[in-house]
């Protein structure tokens, strides 16, 4: 049997291990060519972390399930009747079954034109670029001798208070009152003004209402400005517009909205409202019993009938499910199991000593949530080398409250495209 | 006293240093954000080590100078007459001494067509392009069904065998043989070819001719071509021309020859053929004793009429003997001393576990030398953090054999740039 798994993130991961050790001859397909821990991209856009240390080659995960295959390629399609997947540069793919594992991206509500402004966090170029537009801000700062001008420099805006919103403004913050003042001599870095605006009521929306006031009062006691309630309609090179706020700024981050990959488009599929896919409770697309979708591209509900998160450990739930099922099927099963949703708790960081963690009814805030966020991170890592180096960072930065990645790199220069004869 | 120094390389960066504890008022002035360990550039390119290992933000390392402010700026030319440095977007900075660092760039020696396919390397952007085709070269090979076009994939010439073109193709030829093989399926990694091009008699020309035989044996031990008294005459997208040969290959990484920064052009100083400033023997410009040359900017002598070499000590050296001098000159010494290069010796890796010392007389070579080269280095990193990161990545690929930081990354997404009022 030949199973396709399209994208490496947490969901086709995991539906890749699932089928170790099996007679399937899986192949497994990225246009990047590392699988990249999201939940800490973040750090990333805030000079903690480098790159290298929460992206990893996805041959080199793979280096020792022989049964796989690792192609780094666009997908152009897939042929449903023929079974086949259609690669940029290179021959189509057949397949037995095919996993569709391509995840989500932001989506700006229909105002594409704010992406060029209020860039969203999904990729390493995309943390890199919002890392370079950060520390770029305090440079021109210093640089400026406009009063207005620095003002509007030393102001941030972080669109959406989900968890990935709220870690950012957490980390803004405190890059701005403890890694920066004494490096600077004509601005003081510490007046930096972090706003974060939540459409809805609440900032952590999706989490238990206790856990959200809690969050709320450790972000203003750090010192950013809470908008909830409160809806972006504009944005320019020099602001966001909320109703008939203006709060002028130089530098915005979009944490608000996703929108699933096109692969339910490539098939015509059922698809909900944010493009994902409305799949079988066994995963697979109705009416394509050979075809599945997991992760953030798929609509899946848990036993209840309620919607199952666009978090990594559903995916890897999803992934997992699939993987398992498939090498049933390869051993002659005849069944297929539903998936199961396990919902295991929520967390997410606020600062550097602080996080909010629920786990069923238990909870854990302040510094211990912290220690345990960063435990369960560390421990989720791949490979001795990126959890001694995110490991020693962390401890590195918990006692100094520097930052170690703070680099401005710019677009690669102009360069000639790689072309091989073949394609 | 106000001095202005452009450049935070290693020259600019210790006659810096060298004016702490003084009543000077310092600006630093730099069009990057952080000062870069260029000696380990070759590693960022060849995936061994991360961007941020290497380099630090300017203003990070000058946090406790306090009568030192940092500027990341773009210098458009120096108004000598008036005293001022003209700045992007700023307004002009005047000085009472201005110490040039400016470093040098990449020379094709009149092919700058060869700028697209050959890349140089002496910037952060330049190792994350170079890695980045490293890379894809290997992810295309796998890809594609072509033989030829695979061949040609899997062929990398290095031109220029100096010190960076030399640990270059050891790093190459290594991650081929030795981080790849197992990572692939329809391709073997190790049968990539990687050729060295000199077009002088002997790899590393500027050491000792023991070391270089040394050095040349062991690469074509390791499995680098090498191509000595061999001229490169063109290069385009799928090779390059070498008198009557051609190689044909995917990518070339361009390591030889260097071109002065255009300081010397703003100010119209006396230049040799490279670019450089012609200096007076206590590194003022003839005719402009309140201006300073310093690093691969200066054509400086030694005691004995031979030029100073232009690497990392000798610019160390020079920007300390003017940052003393300017410190004694504020203090009301009213003579200058010349600088007198005191040569240390030479030192090139070849590889993981191999490198050539020249210490006077002294002789390391193999592990020993590794080793050596290895504390040598880390010793000069800025600060515990980069050390211990560094020391640990080392260790552990010296261990495993692995590469920790293979990353692909794009150009950024087209960004609308970030502008200022003021500006």
């Amino acid at each position: 049997m030949r199973v396709v798994i399209l994208g490496a993130g947490f969901a086709g991961l995991e539906a890749a291990r699932a089928l170790a050790d099996t007679e399937v001859q899986v192949t497994l397909v990225d246009r990047h060519n590392h699988h990249l821990f999201q939940p800490l991209l973040y750090q990333v856009a805030t000079a903690a972390l480098s790159p290298g240390d929460i992206a990893w080659p996805i041959r080199a995960i793979f280096r020792r399930q022989r049964n796989l295959t690792v192609l780094m390629a666009e997908v152009e399609g897939v042929d449903a009747a023929a079974r086949r997947v259609r690669l940029r540069g290179a021959a189509p793919l057949p397949y037995d079954r095919l996993v569709l594992a391509t995840g989500a991206t932001h989506s700006y509500f229909g105002h594409d034109e704010w992406a060029g402004v209020a860039p969203g966090l999904k990729t390493i170029e995309d943390a890199t670029a919002i890392r370079r537009r950060l520390l770029l801000a305090f440079e021109r700062a210093e640089l400026t001798s406009d009063a207005e001008a620095r003002r509007e420099l030393l102001t941030f805006v972080v669109i959406g208070a989900g968890p990935t919103g709220v870690e950012l403004a957490g980390a803004m913050v405190e890059l701005a009152r403890h890694a920066m003042p004494r490096d600077f001599r004509r601005i003081n870095p510490a007046e930096a003004r972090v706003v974060l605006v939540e459409a809805g009521p609440r900032v952590l929306p999706s989490f238990p209402e206790d856990l959200s006031a809690v969050a709320e009062a450790s972000l203003r006691r750090m010192g950013v400005e809470i908008r909830t309630g409160t809806r972006v309609t504009g944005a320019d090179g020099h602001g966001v517009q909320c109703g008939e706020e203006r709060i002028p700024a130089a530098t915005m981050v979009w944490a608000a909205g996703v929108m699933a990959s096109p692969a339910g488009a490539w098939l015509g599929a059922p698809r909900d409202r944010a493009g994902r896919i409305q799949v079988a409770p066994d995963l697979s697309i109705p009416l394509m019993p050979e075809i599945f979708a997991v992760g953030d591209l798929a609509a899946a509900r848990d036993g209840a009938g309620k919607p199952v998160p666009g978090n990594a450990p559903a995916a890897k739930q999803m992934g997992r499910h699939v993987g398992r099922l498939l090498a049933a099927e390869a051993r002659g099963a005849a069944q297929r199991p539903d998936f199961a949703y396990r919902h295991h708790g929520d967390l997410a960081t606020i600062g550097r000593r602080s996080a909010v963690v629920a786990l069923g009814r238990w909870r854990l805030t302040g510094r211990l949530g912290w220690w345990f966020w960063g435990i369960a991170h560390v421990w989720y890592l791949v490979g001795f080398r990126s959890r001694a180096l995110v490991s020693f960072q962390w401890l590195w930065s918990y006692a100094t409250r520097q930052r170690g990645a703070r680099l401005i790199t710019e677009a690669p220069p102009a360069e000639q495209p790689v072309t091989t004869r073949a394609s």
